[in-house]
């Protein structure tokens, strides 16, 4: 315990300036503190035991948080309410993903597709209150997910009654891991094929009812199961559906964007895109809590690094060493800290993008002038995200493992938390969007860019090497000064970039040459365009970083300084990461590479001196923390083997050892009986033999 | 299913041709199947509910298997139930670990530890009969896991009785995470210092009686708690230990090496390296089910692969696409096949190479001629086999993350069992050696090496690449042929570990000449030492394949061909993935890693054509693979909605909507009360006001 108080003497900035870096303003640092002791102090929140708890009592456990965060909902605006959502999905992944379906993808899907009449007609029916109605969002179908175009739910117009038939025409069709189905949902947003007058019209969205409020009955045609056991987030009812001719009002599809009239005539949008806006909200979600769940991980491992010795240098010294002081320690944890501040940074841009885009959106009307404007900055901030989304939670996932293995066999216990994070975050890397196709969508954007820019046409700020490429190619780092600056480090970057955005643009075309149609073509670049994609979203996220250190004020509080440190730090340890791509693009040389795996080395251990200060700046409580590892005391063993023997109470008599232990270890010795002695079978074979040749002898 | 079936037609190679150059031999492979017909008839390995029973029930679900095991255990010679073990370790890993720390950690540390007639007396106590005895390995203390020297549990002669104190200092020294020892085991093997005369001998073996075996009551001064969930393994009963003043007679200390008299005379043992034997049977271990691991993961994700469509590439294509056919489908897959091929080579040899060491050590007398050379074989055994657990480890946790992922949405449901597989699997990378401590310790070797040689001492065939450095480091691949070609390859990681091992000895000796004494230099080139044994252990596995490949007779089966493209595949996705590494010791150049990738590609392809069959000839029965997304007839989809509603019957009525999800959901609507109407409190001040008034007047 001492050892983390010493960490804490002389920090090399001023925590509480660090903290509202960190968080973005002391407005939004305050109030992720109230948000943090308001969950502590609701005993529903209660999660001393949850990482014993089974399915069955996860799922009851998570219901019961329900009642709470309604009264949040219903008494705060929408904006300190995401703020609220986003500290709940750290201190409780499950239970904010079962109050997300309805909020986050139910309420969203009628709120973006709905007519302004629909809107209002679900509001009265209790989609907002959450009375007598709990939405789910009925997308992702057994045999279809990523191909939303390929789904087969259809939804048939009668029109003698006025009504859609939602019918499920096959097995595959059924819907798959909707979330909240399985107990919760009385409402289902299903996504199917509009049929009227026997064609096909694409996927749209129609709300049917699942089941009555007052008594859970399923209604007439639903067939609800439950889908059981899952990696983590086992508090939310991922359940599936399949509909048997069930109808519904012809006013239930959500008709914003696409109409049908009582007379089967079916309008289309004049542009597809702009339903596409929702998307970009989950993503935009996802990368926030990617540096979030990145920071709770680190939190855990890097304190226990302090607090835990392990070995001694020198056997003259009293004590052995803090694994923290090891070098190959501070090189597997020091970067993921330099790299989850990166992505807080980067997720507040992100933020700022997406207000932005959603501003334009709603503002925006049919004939509007401004809608390429629109279209263009709804197009970037989309390639973009998607990037960042796949990238962000796959490096976040890494980064739970690593955090995991650094506490040793320890980390094994659910109880030191990380084993259950991993779990609960992985789903990240596959939903709303598998990060392999997210990437790739970010690939072909940059192609795409990359054509436009030979063209002629001017590229925005996040591509802007793509508007002087020669010279971007033709850059070296001359020095290892050059290689050590923020305006190097993002030079190489964009060199690299320009040279793989190229390659696979190169690719691309050759594909075409030899006649590949253009999805075949970007299917076979699809390797390199993915490897583009991958390092235009580390310079984009660098650039983020970059910027935000350089935005702030002078100061003798430390802040700039040590971000500033960070932000070289994950800029050159990226470079090292993908050190191919830097060397293959010339602008690195062999012998400045050496120079770079030694200056990380070194910003490893600059890091690591102010590590234990920087974790606390990140400011997650105790209680959300919920590790005996990660604890701001340091009290690490005494508190970890509490917590297990509270949970696991000893067990007079013994679960099962009169029924299974004693049957195997007290059994009886299988005695070998000689059966030549208890039968004499042998010696009746003589008998019998000799009988029979007695017998023969006899005849003859 | 058609789909799978068209993918066996005109296979590349003979399937069972491959199937036994992939098990070693025809025996070993009709062995395997013949254990996993026998799992699959004994009920009482039934596993169609596995992943759905909560912690308890598998630990109970786990000890019923306990009474087949022992049959074939005291039936079946060392080597067979070792193969066996090793199958059931794929099919079962929580049970595999809950015999195997009776088996694998008690009984050998006996074996290993024992004078002959400490071992006899054991046997005579019920140790290999499992007969009122059941052994566990204490070890590990909640604040010492590698550094077992460190340990704090000690052990005091106590010459009066004649009898050893066993006792837990503090809470730091309590035995932790004892597989076993919650509810299974009657004895303990107990790390502790032996203490005589108030000295320190360092750390010995013990065995502890730790409850009586007809009533499983703890024995007096043991304390026994249950540590809880885990990560995965939940089958297995880990537990802690706590010994106060436990007195055990000196002859309960195992006397192979060290050996305490009646008179409390200390001898030690003439070698310590010559105990480590053990640690090394437990790493061949884990490196065959590195590769065993990664063939079952890939069965599922890959067969999964062919049956699954999603998008079509042309609108006019009868069909989806299979993601089998998608170039990045292929690039996430197909080389993690090429790498469980690479492994299952690598473990035949390995399992060579222990064999031999076992039966020199065994042969060995203390004065023995060949105690040198068996002392080398020893040490680099020990060298190569912790880089390879380390990295087969680490390789094989990814490959199921990745297979996980490539399942989409899917890959998060427990049934498809890849989830559970991470869970469980992930342990390797801790236990026995944490992998970076062993990377670490494989790198060391490798500095020594280097040093020899550079002395004149001839190096082994491993490390032969040490013993021509100049030429070596100058070797350059001249072309796209060379790069292509498996003596190409092996010259390229001869180049790249010669030169990485090389700038580890020289900032070893850098640090030294600095001041540093040699513990601390090591530290400080851990990062270099990590990355050369990251490439000599690749190199390693790479000429282990080649050679077992070109040991293959000619024949028109197919399957040499086929595993020559494997074998080059491994080596040059390697090369591809540490690219930078190959870069910087010159042997790649710019234009050949630009070829290099598109080959990567390529082969990514031709692997695909043949990837059913080959994962056919990886012969894991559906019993084994317990996943429906794996199944050899290709029925995904109705095999996993019928497992998922076997697991989740439907439930009536609700769970608990009439306790919690009425009360939320028809909750009353709260009226907002006119607090002036109902209470009249400002006519009330008012009124107060206006009465103190008057009577302020009426004093005046």
């Amino acid at each position: 315990m001492e050892t983390l108080q010493k960490e804490r003497e002389n920090p090399a900035f001023n925590v509480h300036a660090m903290s509202v870096a960190n968080h973005g303003s002391e407005k939004a640092l305050e109030f992720k503190r109230r948000v943090m002791l308001e969950i502590e102090r609701d005993l529903s929140f209660w999660n001393d035991d949850i990482y014993d708890l089974t399915k069955d009592q996860l799922r009851e456990r998570t219901i019961i948080k329900t009642h709470s965060i309604l009264n949040w909902f219903t008494n705060e605006n929408l904006d300190d309410f995401q703020a609220r959502l986003a500290v709940i999905s750290v201190a409780d992944p499950g239970f904010w993903t079962r109050f997300g379906v309805h909020l986050g993808l139910f309420s969203n899907a009628v709120r973006s597709g709905a007519t302004s009449g629909q809107f209002a007609y679900w509001m009265s029916k209790g989609m907002l209150s959450v009375r007598n109605f709990y939405g789910c969002f009925g997308m992702t179908e057994l045999e279809h997910g990523s191909n939303v175009a390929g789904l087969q739910t259809t939804a048939t117009l009668d029109e003698n009654t006025d009504e859609f038939v939602i019918h499920t025409p096959n097995l595959g069709a059924t819907k798959w891991w909707i979330g909240g189905a399985a107990h919760s949902a009385t409402h289902c947003a299903v996504f199917a094929q509009l049929i009227v007058k026997g064609k096909k019209h694409g996927t749209k969205t129609f709300i049917v009812p699942l089941r009555d409020p007052q008594t859970y009955r399923l209604l007439p045609g639903i067939t609800i199961g439950d889908i059981g056991k899952k990696m983590g987030r086992d508090g939310i009812d991922n359940g599936y559906i399949q509909f048997t001719y069930v109808r519904i009002p012809r006013a239930y599809m959500l008709m914003r964007y696409s109409q049908v009239t009582r007379d089967g005539q079916v309008f289309e949008p004049p542009l597809q895109q702009l339903t596409y806006g929702a998307l970009l909200q989950g993503r935009t979600l996802m990368v926030n809590d990617s540096g979030n769940i990145a920071k709770k991980a680190l939190t855990i491992a890097v304190r226990y690094a302090a607090v835990r010795r392990q070995f001694k240098s020198d056997p003259k010294n009293q004590y052995e060493t803090p694994l923290l002081d090891y070098p190959i320690h501070q090189r597997r944890l020091m970067p993921l800290l330099a790299q989850a501040v990166a992505f807080g940074f980067t997720s507040q841009e992100l933020i700022r993008m997406l207000d932005a885009t959603n501003k334009a959106l709603d503002a925006l009307e049919p004939s509007d002038p401004k809608l390429e404007a629109t279209l263009e900055l709804l197009k970037s901030t989309h390639a973009t995200s998607a990037g960042l989304k796949a990238f962000c939670t796959w490096s976040t996932l890494q980064t739970i493992e690593t955090c995991r293995q650094a506490c040793g066999g320890h980390g094994y216990s659910s109880y030191v938390g990380l084993a259950p994070l991993y779990n609960d975050f992985a789903v990240h890397c596959t939903w709303e969007g598998d990060n392999t196709i997210l990437a790739l969508q970010s690939g072909r954007a940059l192609i795409a860019a990359y054509q436009e820019s030979q063209a002629g046409k001017k590229q925005g700020e996040a591509l802007n090497y793509l508007n002087h490429m020669d010279e971007t190619l033709n850059s070296k780092c001359s020095s290892f000064e050059e290689l050590d600056s923020l305006a190097g480090i993002e030079s190489g970057f964009e060199t690299a970039t320009a040279y793989f955005v190229q390659l696979a643009a190169k690719e691309y075309e050759d594909y075409m040459s030899k006649g590949s149609t253009r999805e075949q073509a970007f299917e076979q670049c699809s390797q390199i365009r993915f490897v583009a994609a991958s390092v235009h979203t580390s310079l984009f996220i660098f650039r983020q970083f970059r910027h935000a250190v350089e935005k702030l004020p002078e100061s003798d509080d430390g802040v700039k300084k040590a971000l500033e440190t960070l932000c070289r730090f994950y800029g050159l340890w990226q470079i090292e990461e993908k050190g191919a791509l830097f060397l293959r693009s010339g602008w690195l040389s062999s012998d400045l590479y050496d120079q770079l795996a030694r200056r990380v080395t070194e910003l490893c251990a600059e890091t690591r001196k102010f590590a234990i200060p920087l974790i606390d700046s990140f400011e997650y409580t105790d209680f959300v923390i919920n590790s005996p590892f990660g604890r701001y005391d340091g009290n690490v063993y005494k508190e970890y083997f509490a917590m297990v023997q509270r949970n696991n109470p000893p067990i007079k008599p013994h679960p099962y050892f009169e029924r299974l232990i004693k049957p195997v270890l007290n059994r009886a010795m299988e005695e070998t009986e000689d059966l030549d002695e208890a039968i004499g079978l042998d010696e009746e074979i003589d008998e019998i033999q000799a009988e029979r040749k007695e017998a023969d002898q006899a005849k003859k």
